[in-house]
């Protein structure tokens, strides 16, 4: 059974229990690109107490710097590169730390530029992508277009996340890369949201997407890196070993149970599910004691408005 | 297991077995624009000795006039438009004659022209399919989009299929009219073939498509109109009344294993399988009785050359 925080000696003892916020930041954070209520005073709160805060997010269309930007522009101050942890960046890490894959091997990029810019500051090439040519020539089909006939035999890896520059070509080219080499090079997901949530509609998202060429391809993904995957977790206790040693300093916040709770209770955190996303109270109250989050409040700044 | 036809006895008792001949047509007529060699001949024998041919397609983009087009061009004459049986054709008879939609009520099409044509002459209208708006308008992706806010609310049925003009737009409209009406409007597949084969690759296939509308709006297909379903087989025993009554009159013949030899077998009819398409000589001394089409042949055009 989940605790709602609804007064003060509540958000008190949540404040001063953890050490480690991660927060998950549509729905949480913003909605799109509107601020929720007194973020920006419960984020400065937590960090004048000398609290770690981590903003974790599943939408690999920005980078690590997009999101800086997005921080500044929404008036949230002082959020440095190693407080964001994106799927986009979480992709990036695993093609290199855990895949190993050599810096002369390219990636297939079926997504946008957030992932591309990962991968180049992590030094590798990518192919696909952004490319302008996809767009520009994947509008009109043509089956004996050149990428679909001369494929790059550097390239050793794909990875499929959210693009909004969905096309044909772009698709077909993905799956000749899957098919390539008797389906042997690695097919990572940035994440598998299967819907993209935008001004109050349900839209398709990157698990929809990464459905067509897996569909296509007869293969699943090797690696999801996004939540509920640990991979970004691990990452994120490998730069903080004092809640690598102890999960429980760690108080994961977010508005979905099938991603942001499970991220953060299969990682051995405290979950703190907040209504300003995709779940209800009817729904919190219905859920067994497995899946409950520790506890759960209508919005993030009640954390500061019920102390102030 | 299946018998190879390789001699004139063969060929000949097998012309001779049989009063409906229904034909898949690419892998077995053409490959791609390319008219496969002997069929011309083998067709015109047919005829003369008075079979009845069929053909069908599991490629939705184009209509029974369209294929009627396609046959003239490539140099088969005398195909009349009941002859051919394509899913884009029994998708908009199974919204007619099984769904009994209202002619009140329009279709929302996730497709090309065929699927538009067809259900214009069955006196539906439809929206999306082919509209212009949805390419021009697609291409820089708008949340705010009026195809997204504003739901036509007379759709009474989403129809999807093989689109090379594949876009955020489309897939995010379709996602909405699948989860309009607590998901209740009837959601039909053309066919889920998941790759489309063209000048000697696999790309994107309907089934592949289908599958992102499926994941984002947590749905699957209500009905499946093309090869290996029989609703397809069923309307044409309707036209055929003899077949319908004794199905070892008909051979089914095609390239494909798991869509025609299946579609056939289901059907009560013998089949063959011809070696122009996907499926290999190995690949066939392999399968167990069960899975074994009657006969299978090196092509279709085997039947005039063995026999002239």
């Amino acid at each position: 059974m989940s605790s709602k925080i609804t007064d003060k000696t509540q958000a008190q003892s949540v404040i001063d229990n953890y050490e480690y916020f991660i927060f998950d930041c549509d729905g949480v954070i913003w909605l799109g690109d509107h601020l929720l209520p007194s973020v920006v005073e419960t984020l400065n709160l937590l960090k004048e107490k000398k609290k770690k805060v981590i903003f974790v997010t599943n939408n690999s269309t920005k980078s690590r710097n997009d999101y800086l930007s997005k921080f500044k522009k929404l008036g949230i101050n002082g959020i440095v590169k190693d407080e964001v942890f994106g799927s986009s960046y979480a992709s990036a890490v695993y093609v290199d730390k855990i895949l190993k894959l050599p810096k002369d091997k390219k990636v297939w990029v079926l997504g946008e530029s957030g992932i591309e810019q990962e991968l180049h500051e992590l030094g590798y090439q990518t192919v696909g992508g952004s490319d302008p040519a996809l767009v520009s020539e994947g509008n009109v089909f043509d089956p004996e277009h050149k990428m679909l006939n001369e494929l790059d035999d550097s390239v050793g890896c794909v990875i499929a996340g959210l693009t909004m520059n969905i096309n044909y070509l772009k698709l077909s080219v993905t799956m000749q890369y899957l098919l390539k080499d008797n389906k042997s090079i690695p097919f990572i997901a940035t994440n598998i949201d299967s819907t993209f949530p935008s001004k109050g509609k349900f839209l398709i998202g990157a698990g929809s997407i990464i459905a067509t060429v897996a569909t296509a391809s007869g293969r699943e993904p090797d690696a999801i890196c996004g939540k509920p995957n640990q991979s970004m977790m691990n990452t994120i206790k490998v730069d903080n070993p004092a809640l690598a040693e102890n999960p429980k300093k760690g108080l994961m916040i977010g508005d979905r149970l099938n991603t942001d709770m499970k991220f953060g209770r299969d990682g051995g955190l405290d979950t703190l599910l907040v209504l300003t996303g995709v779940e209800t109270e009817d729904g919190v109250k219905q859920l067994s004691a497995d899946e409950a989050p520790t506890y759960y409040a209508d919005k993030l700044g009640d954390l500061f408005e019920l102390t102030h």
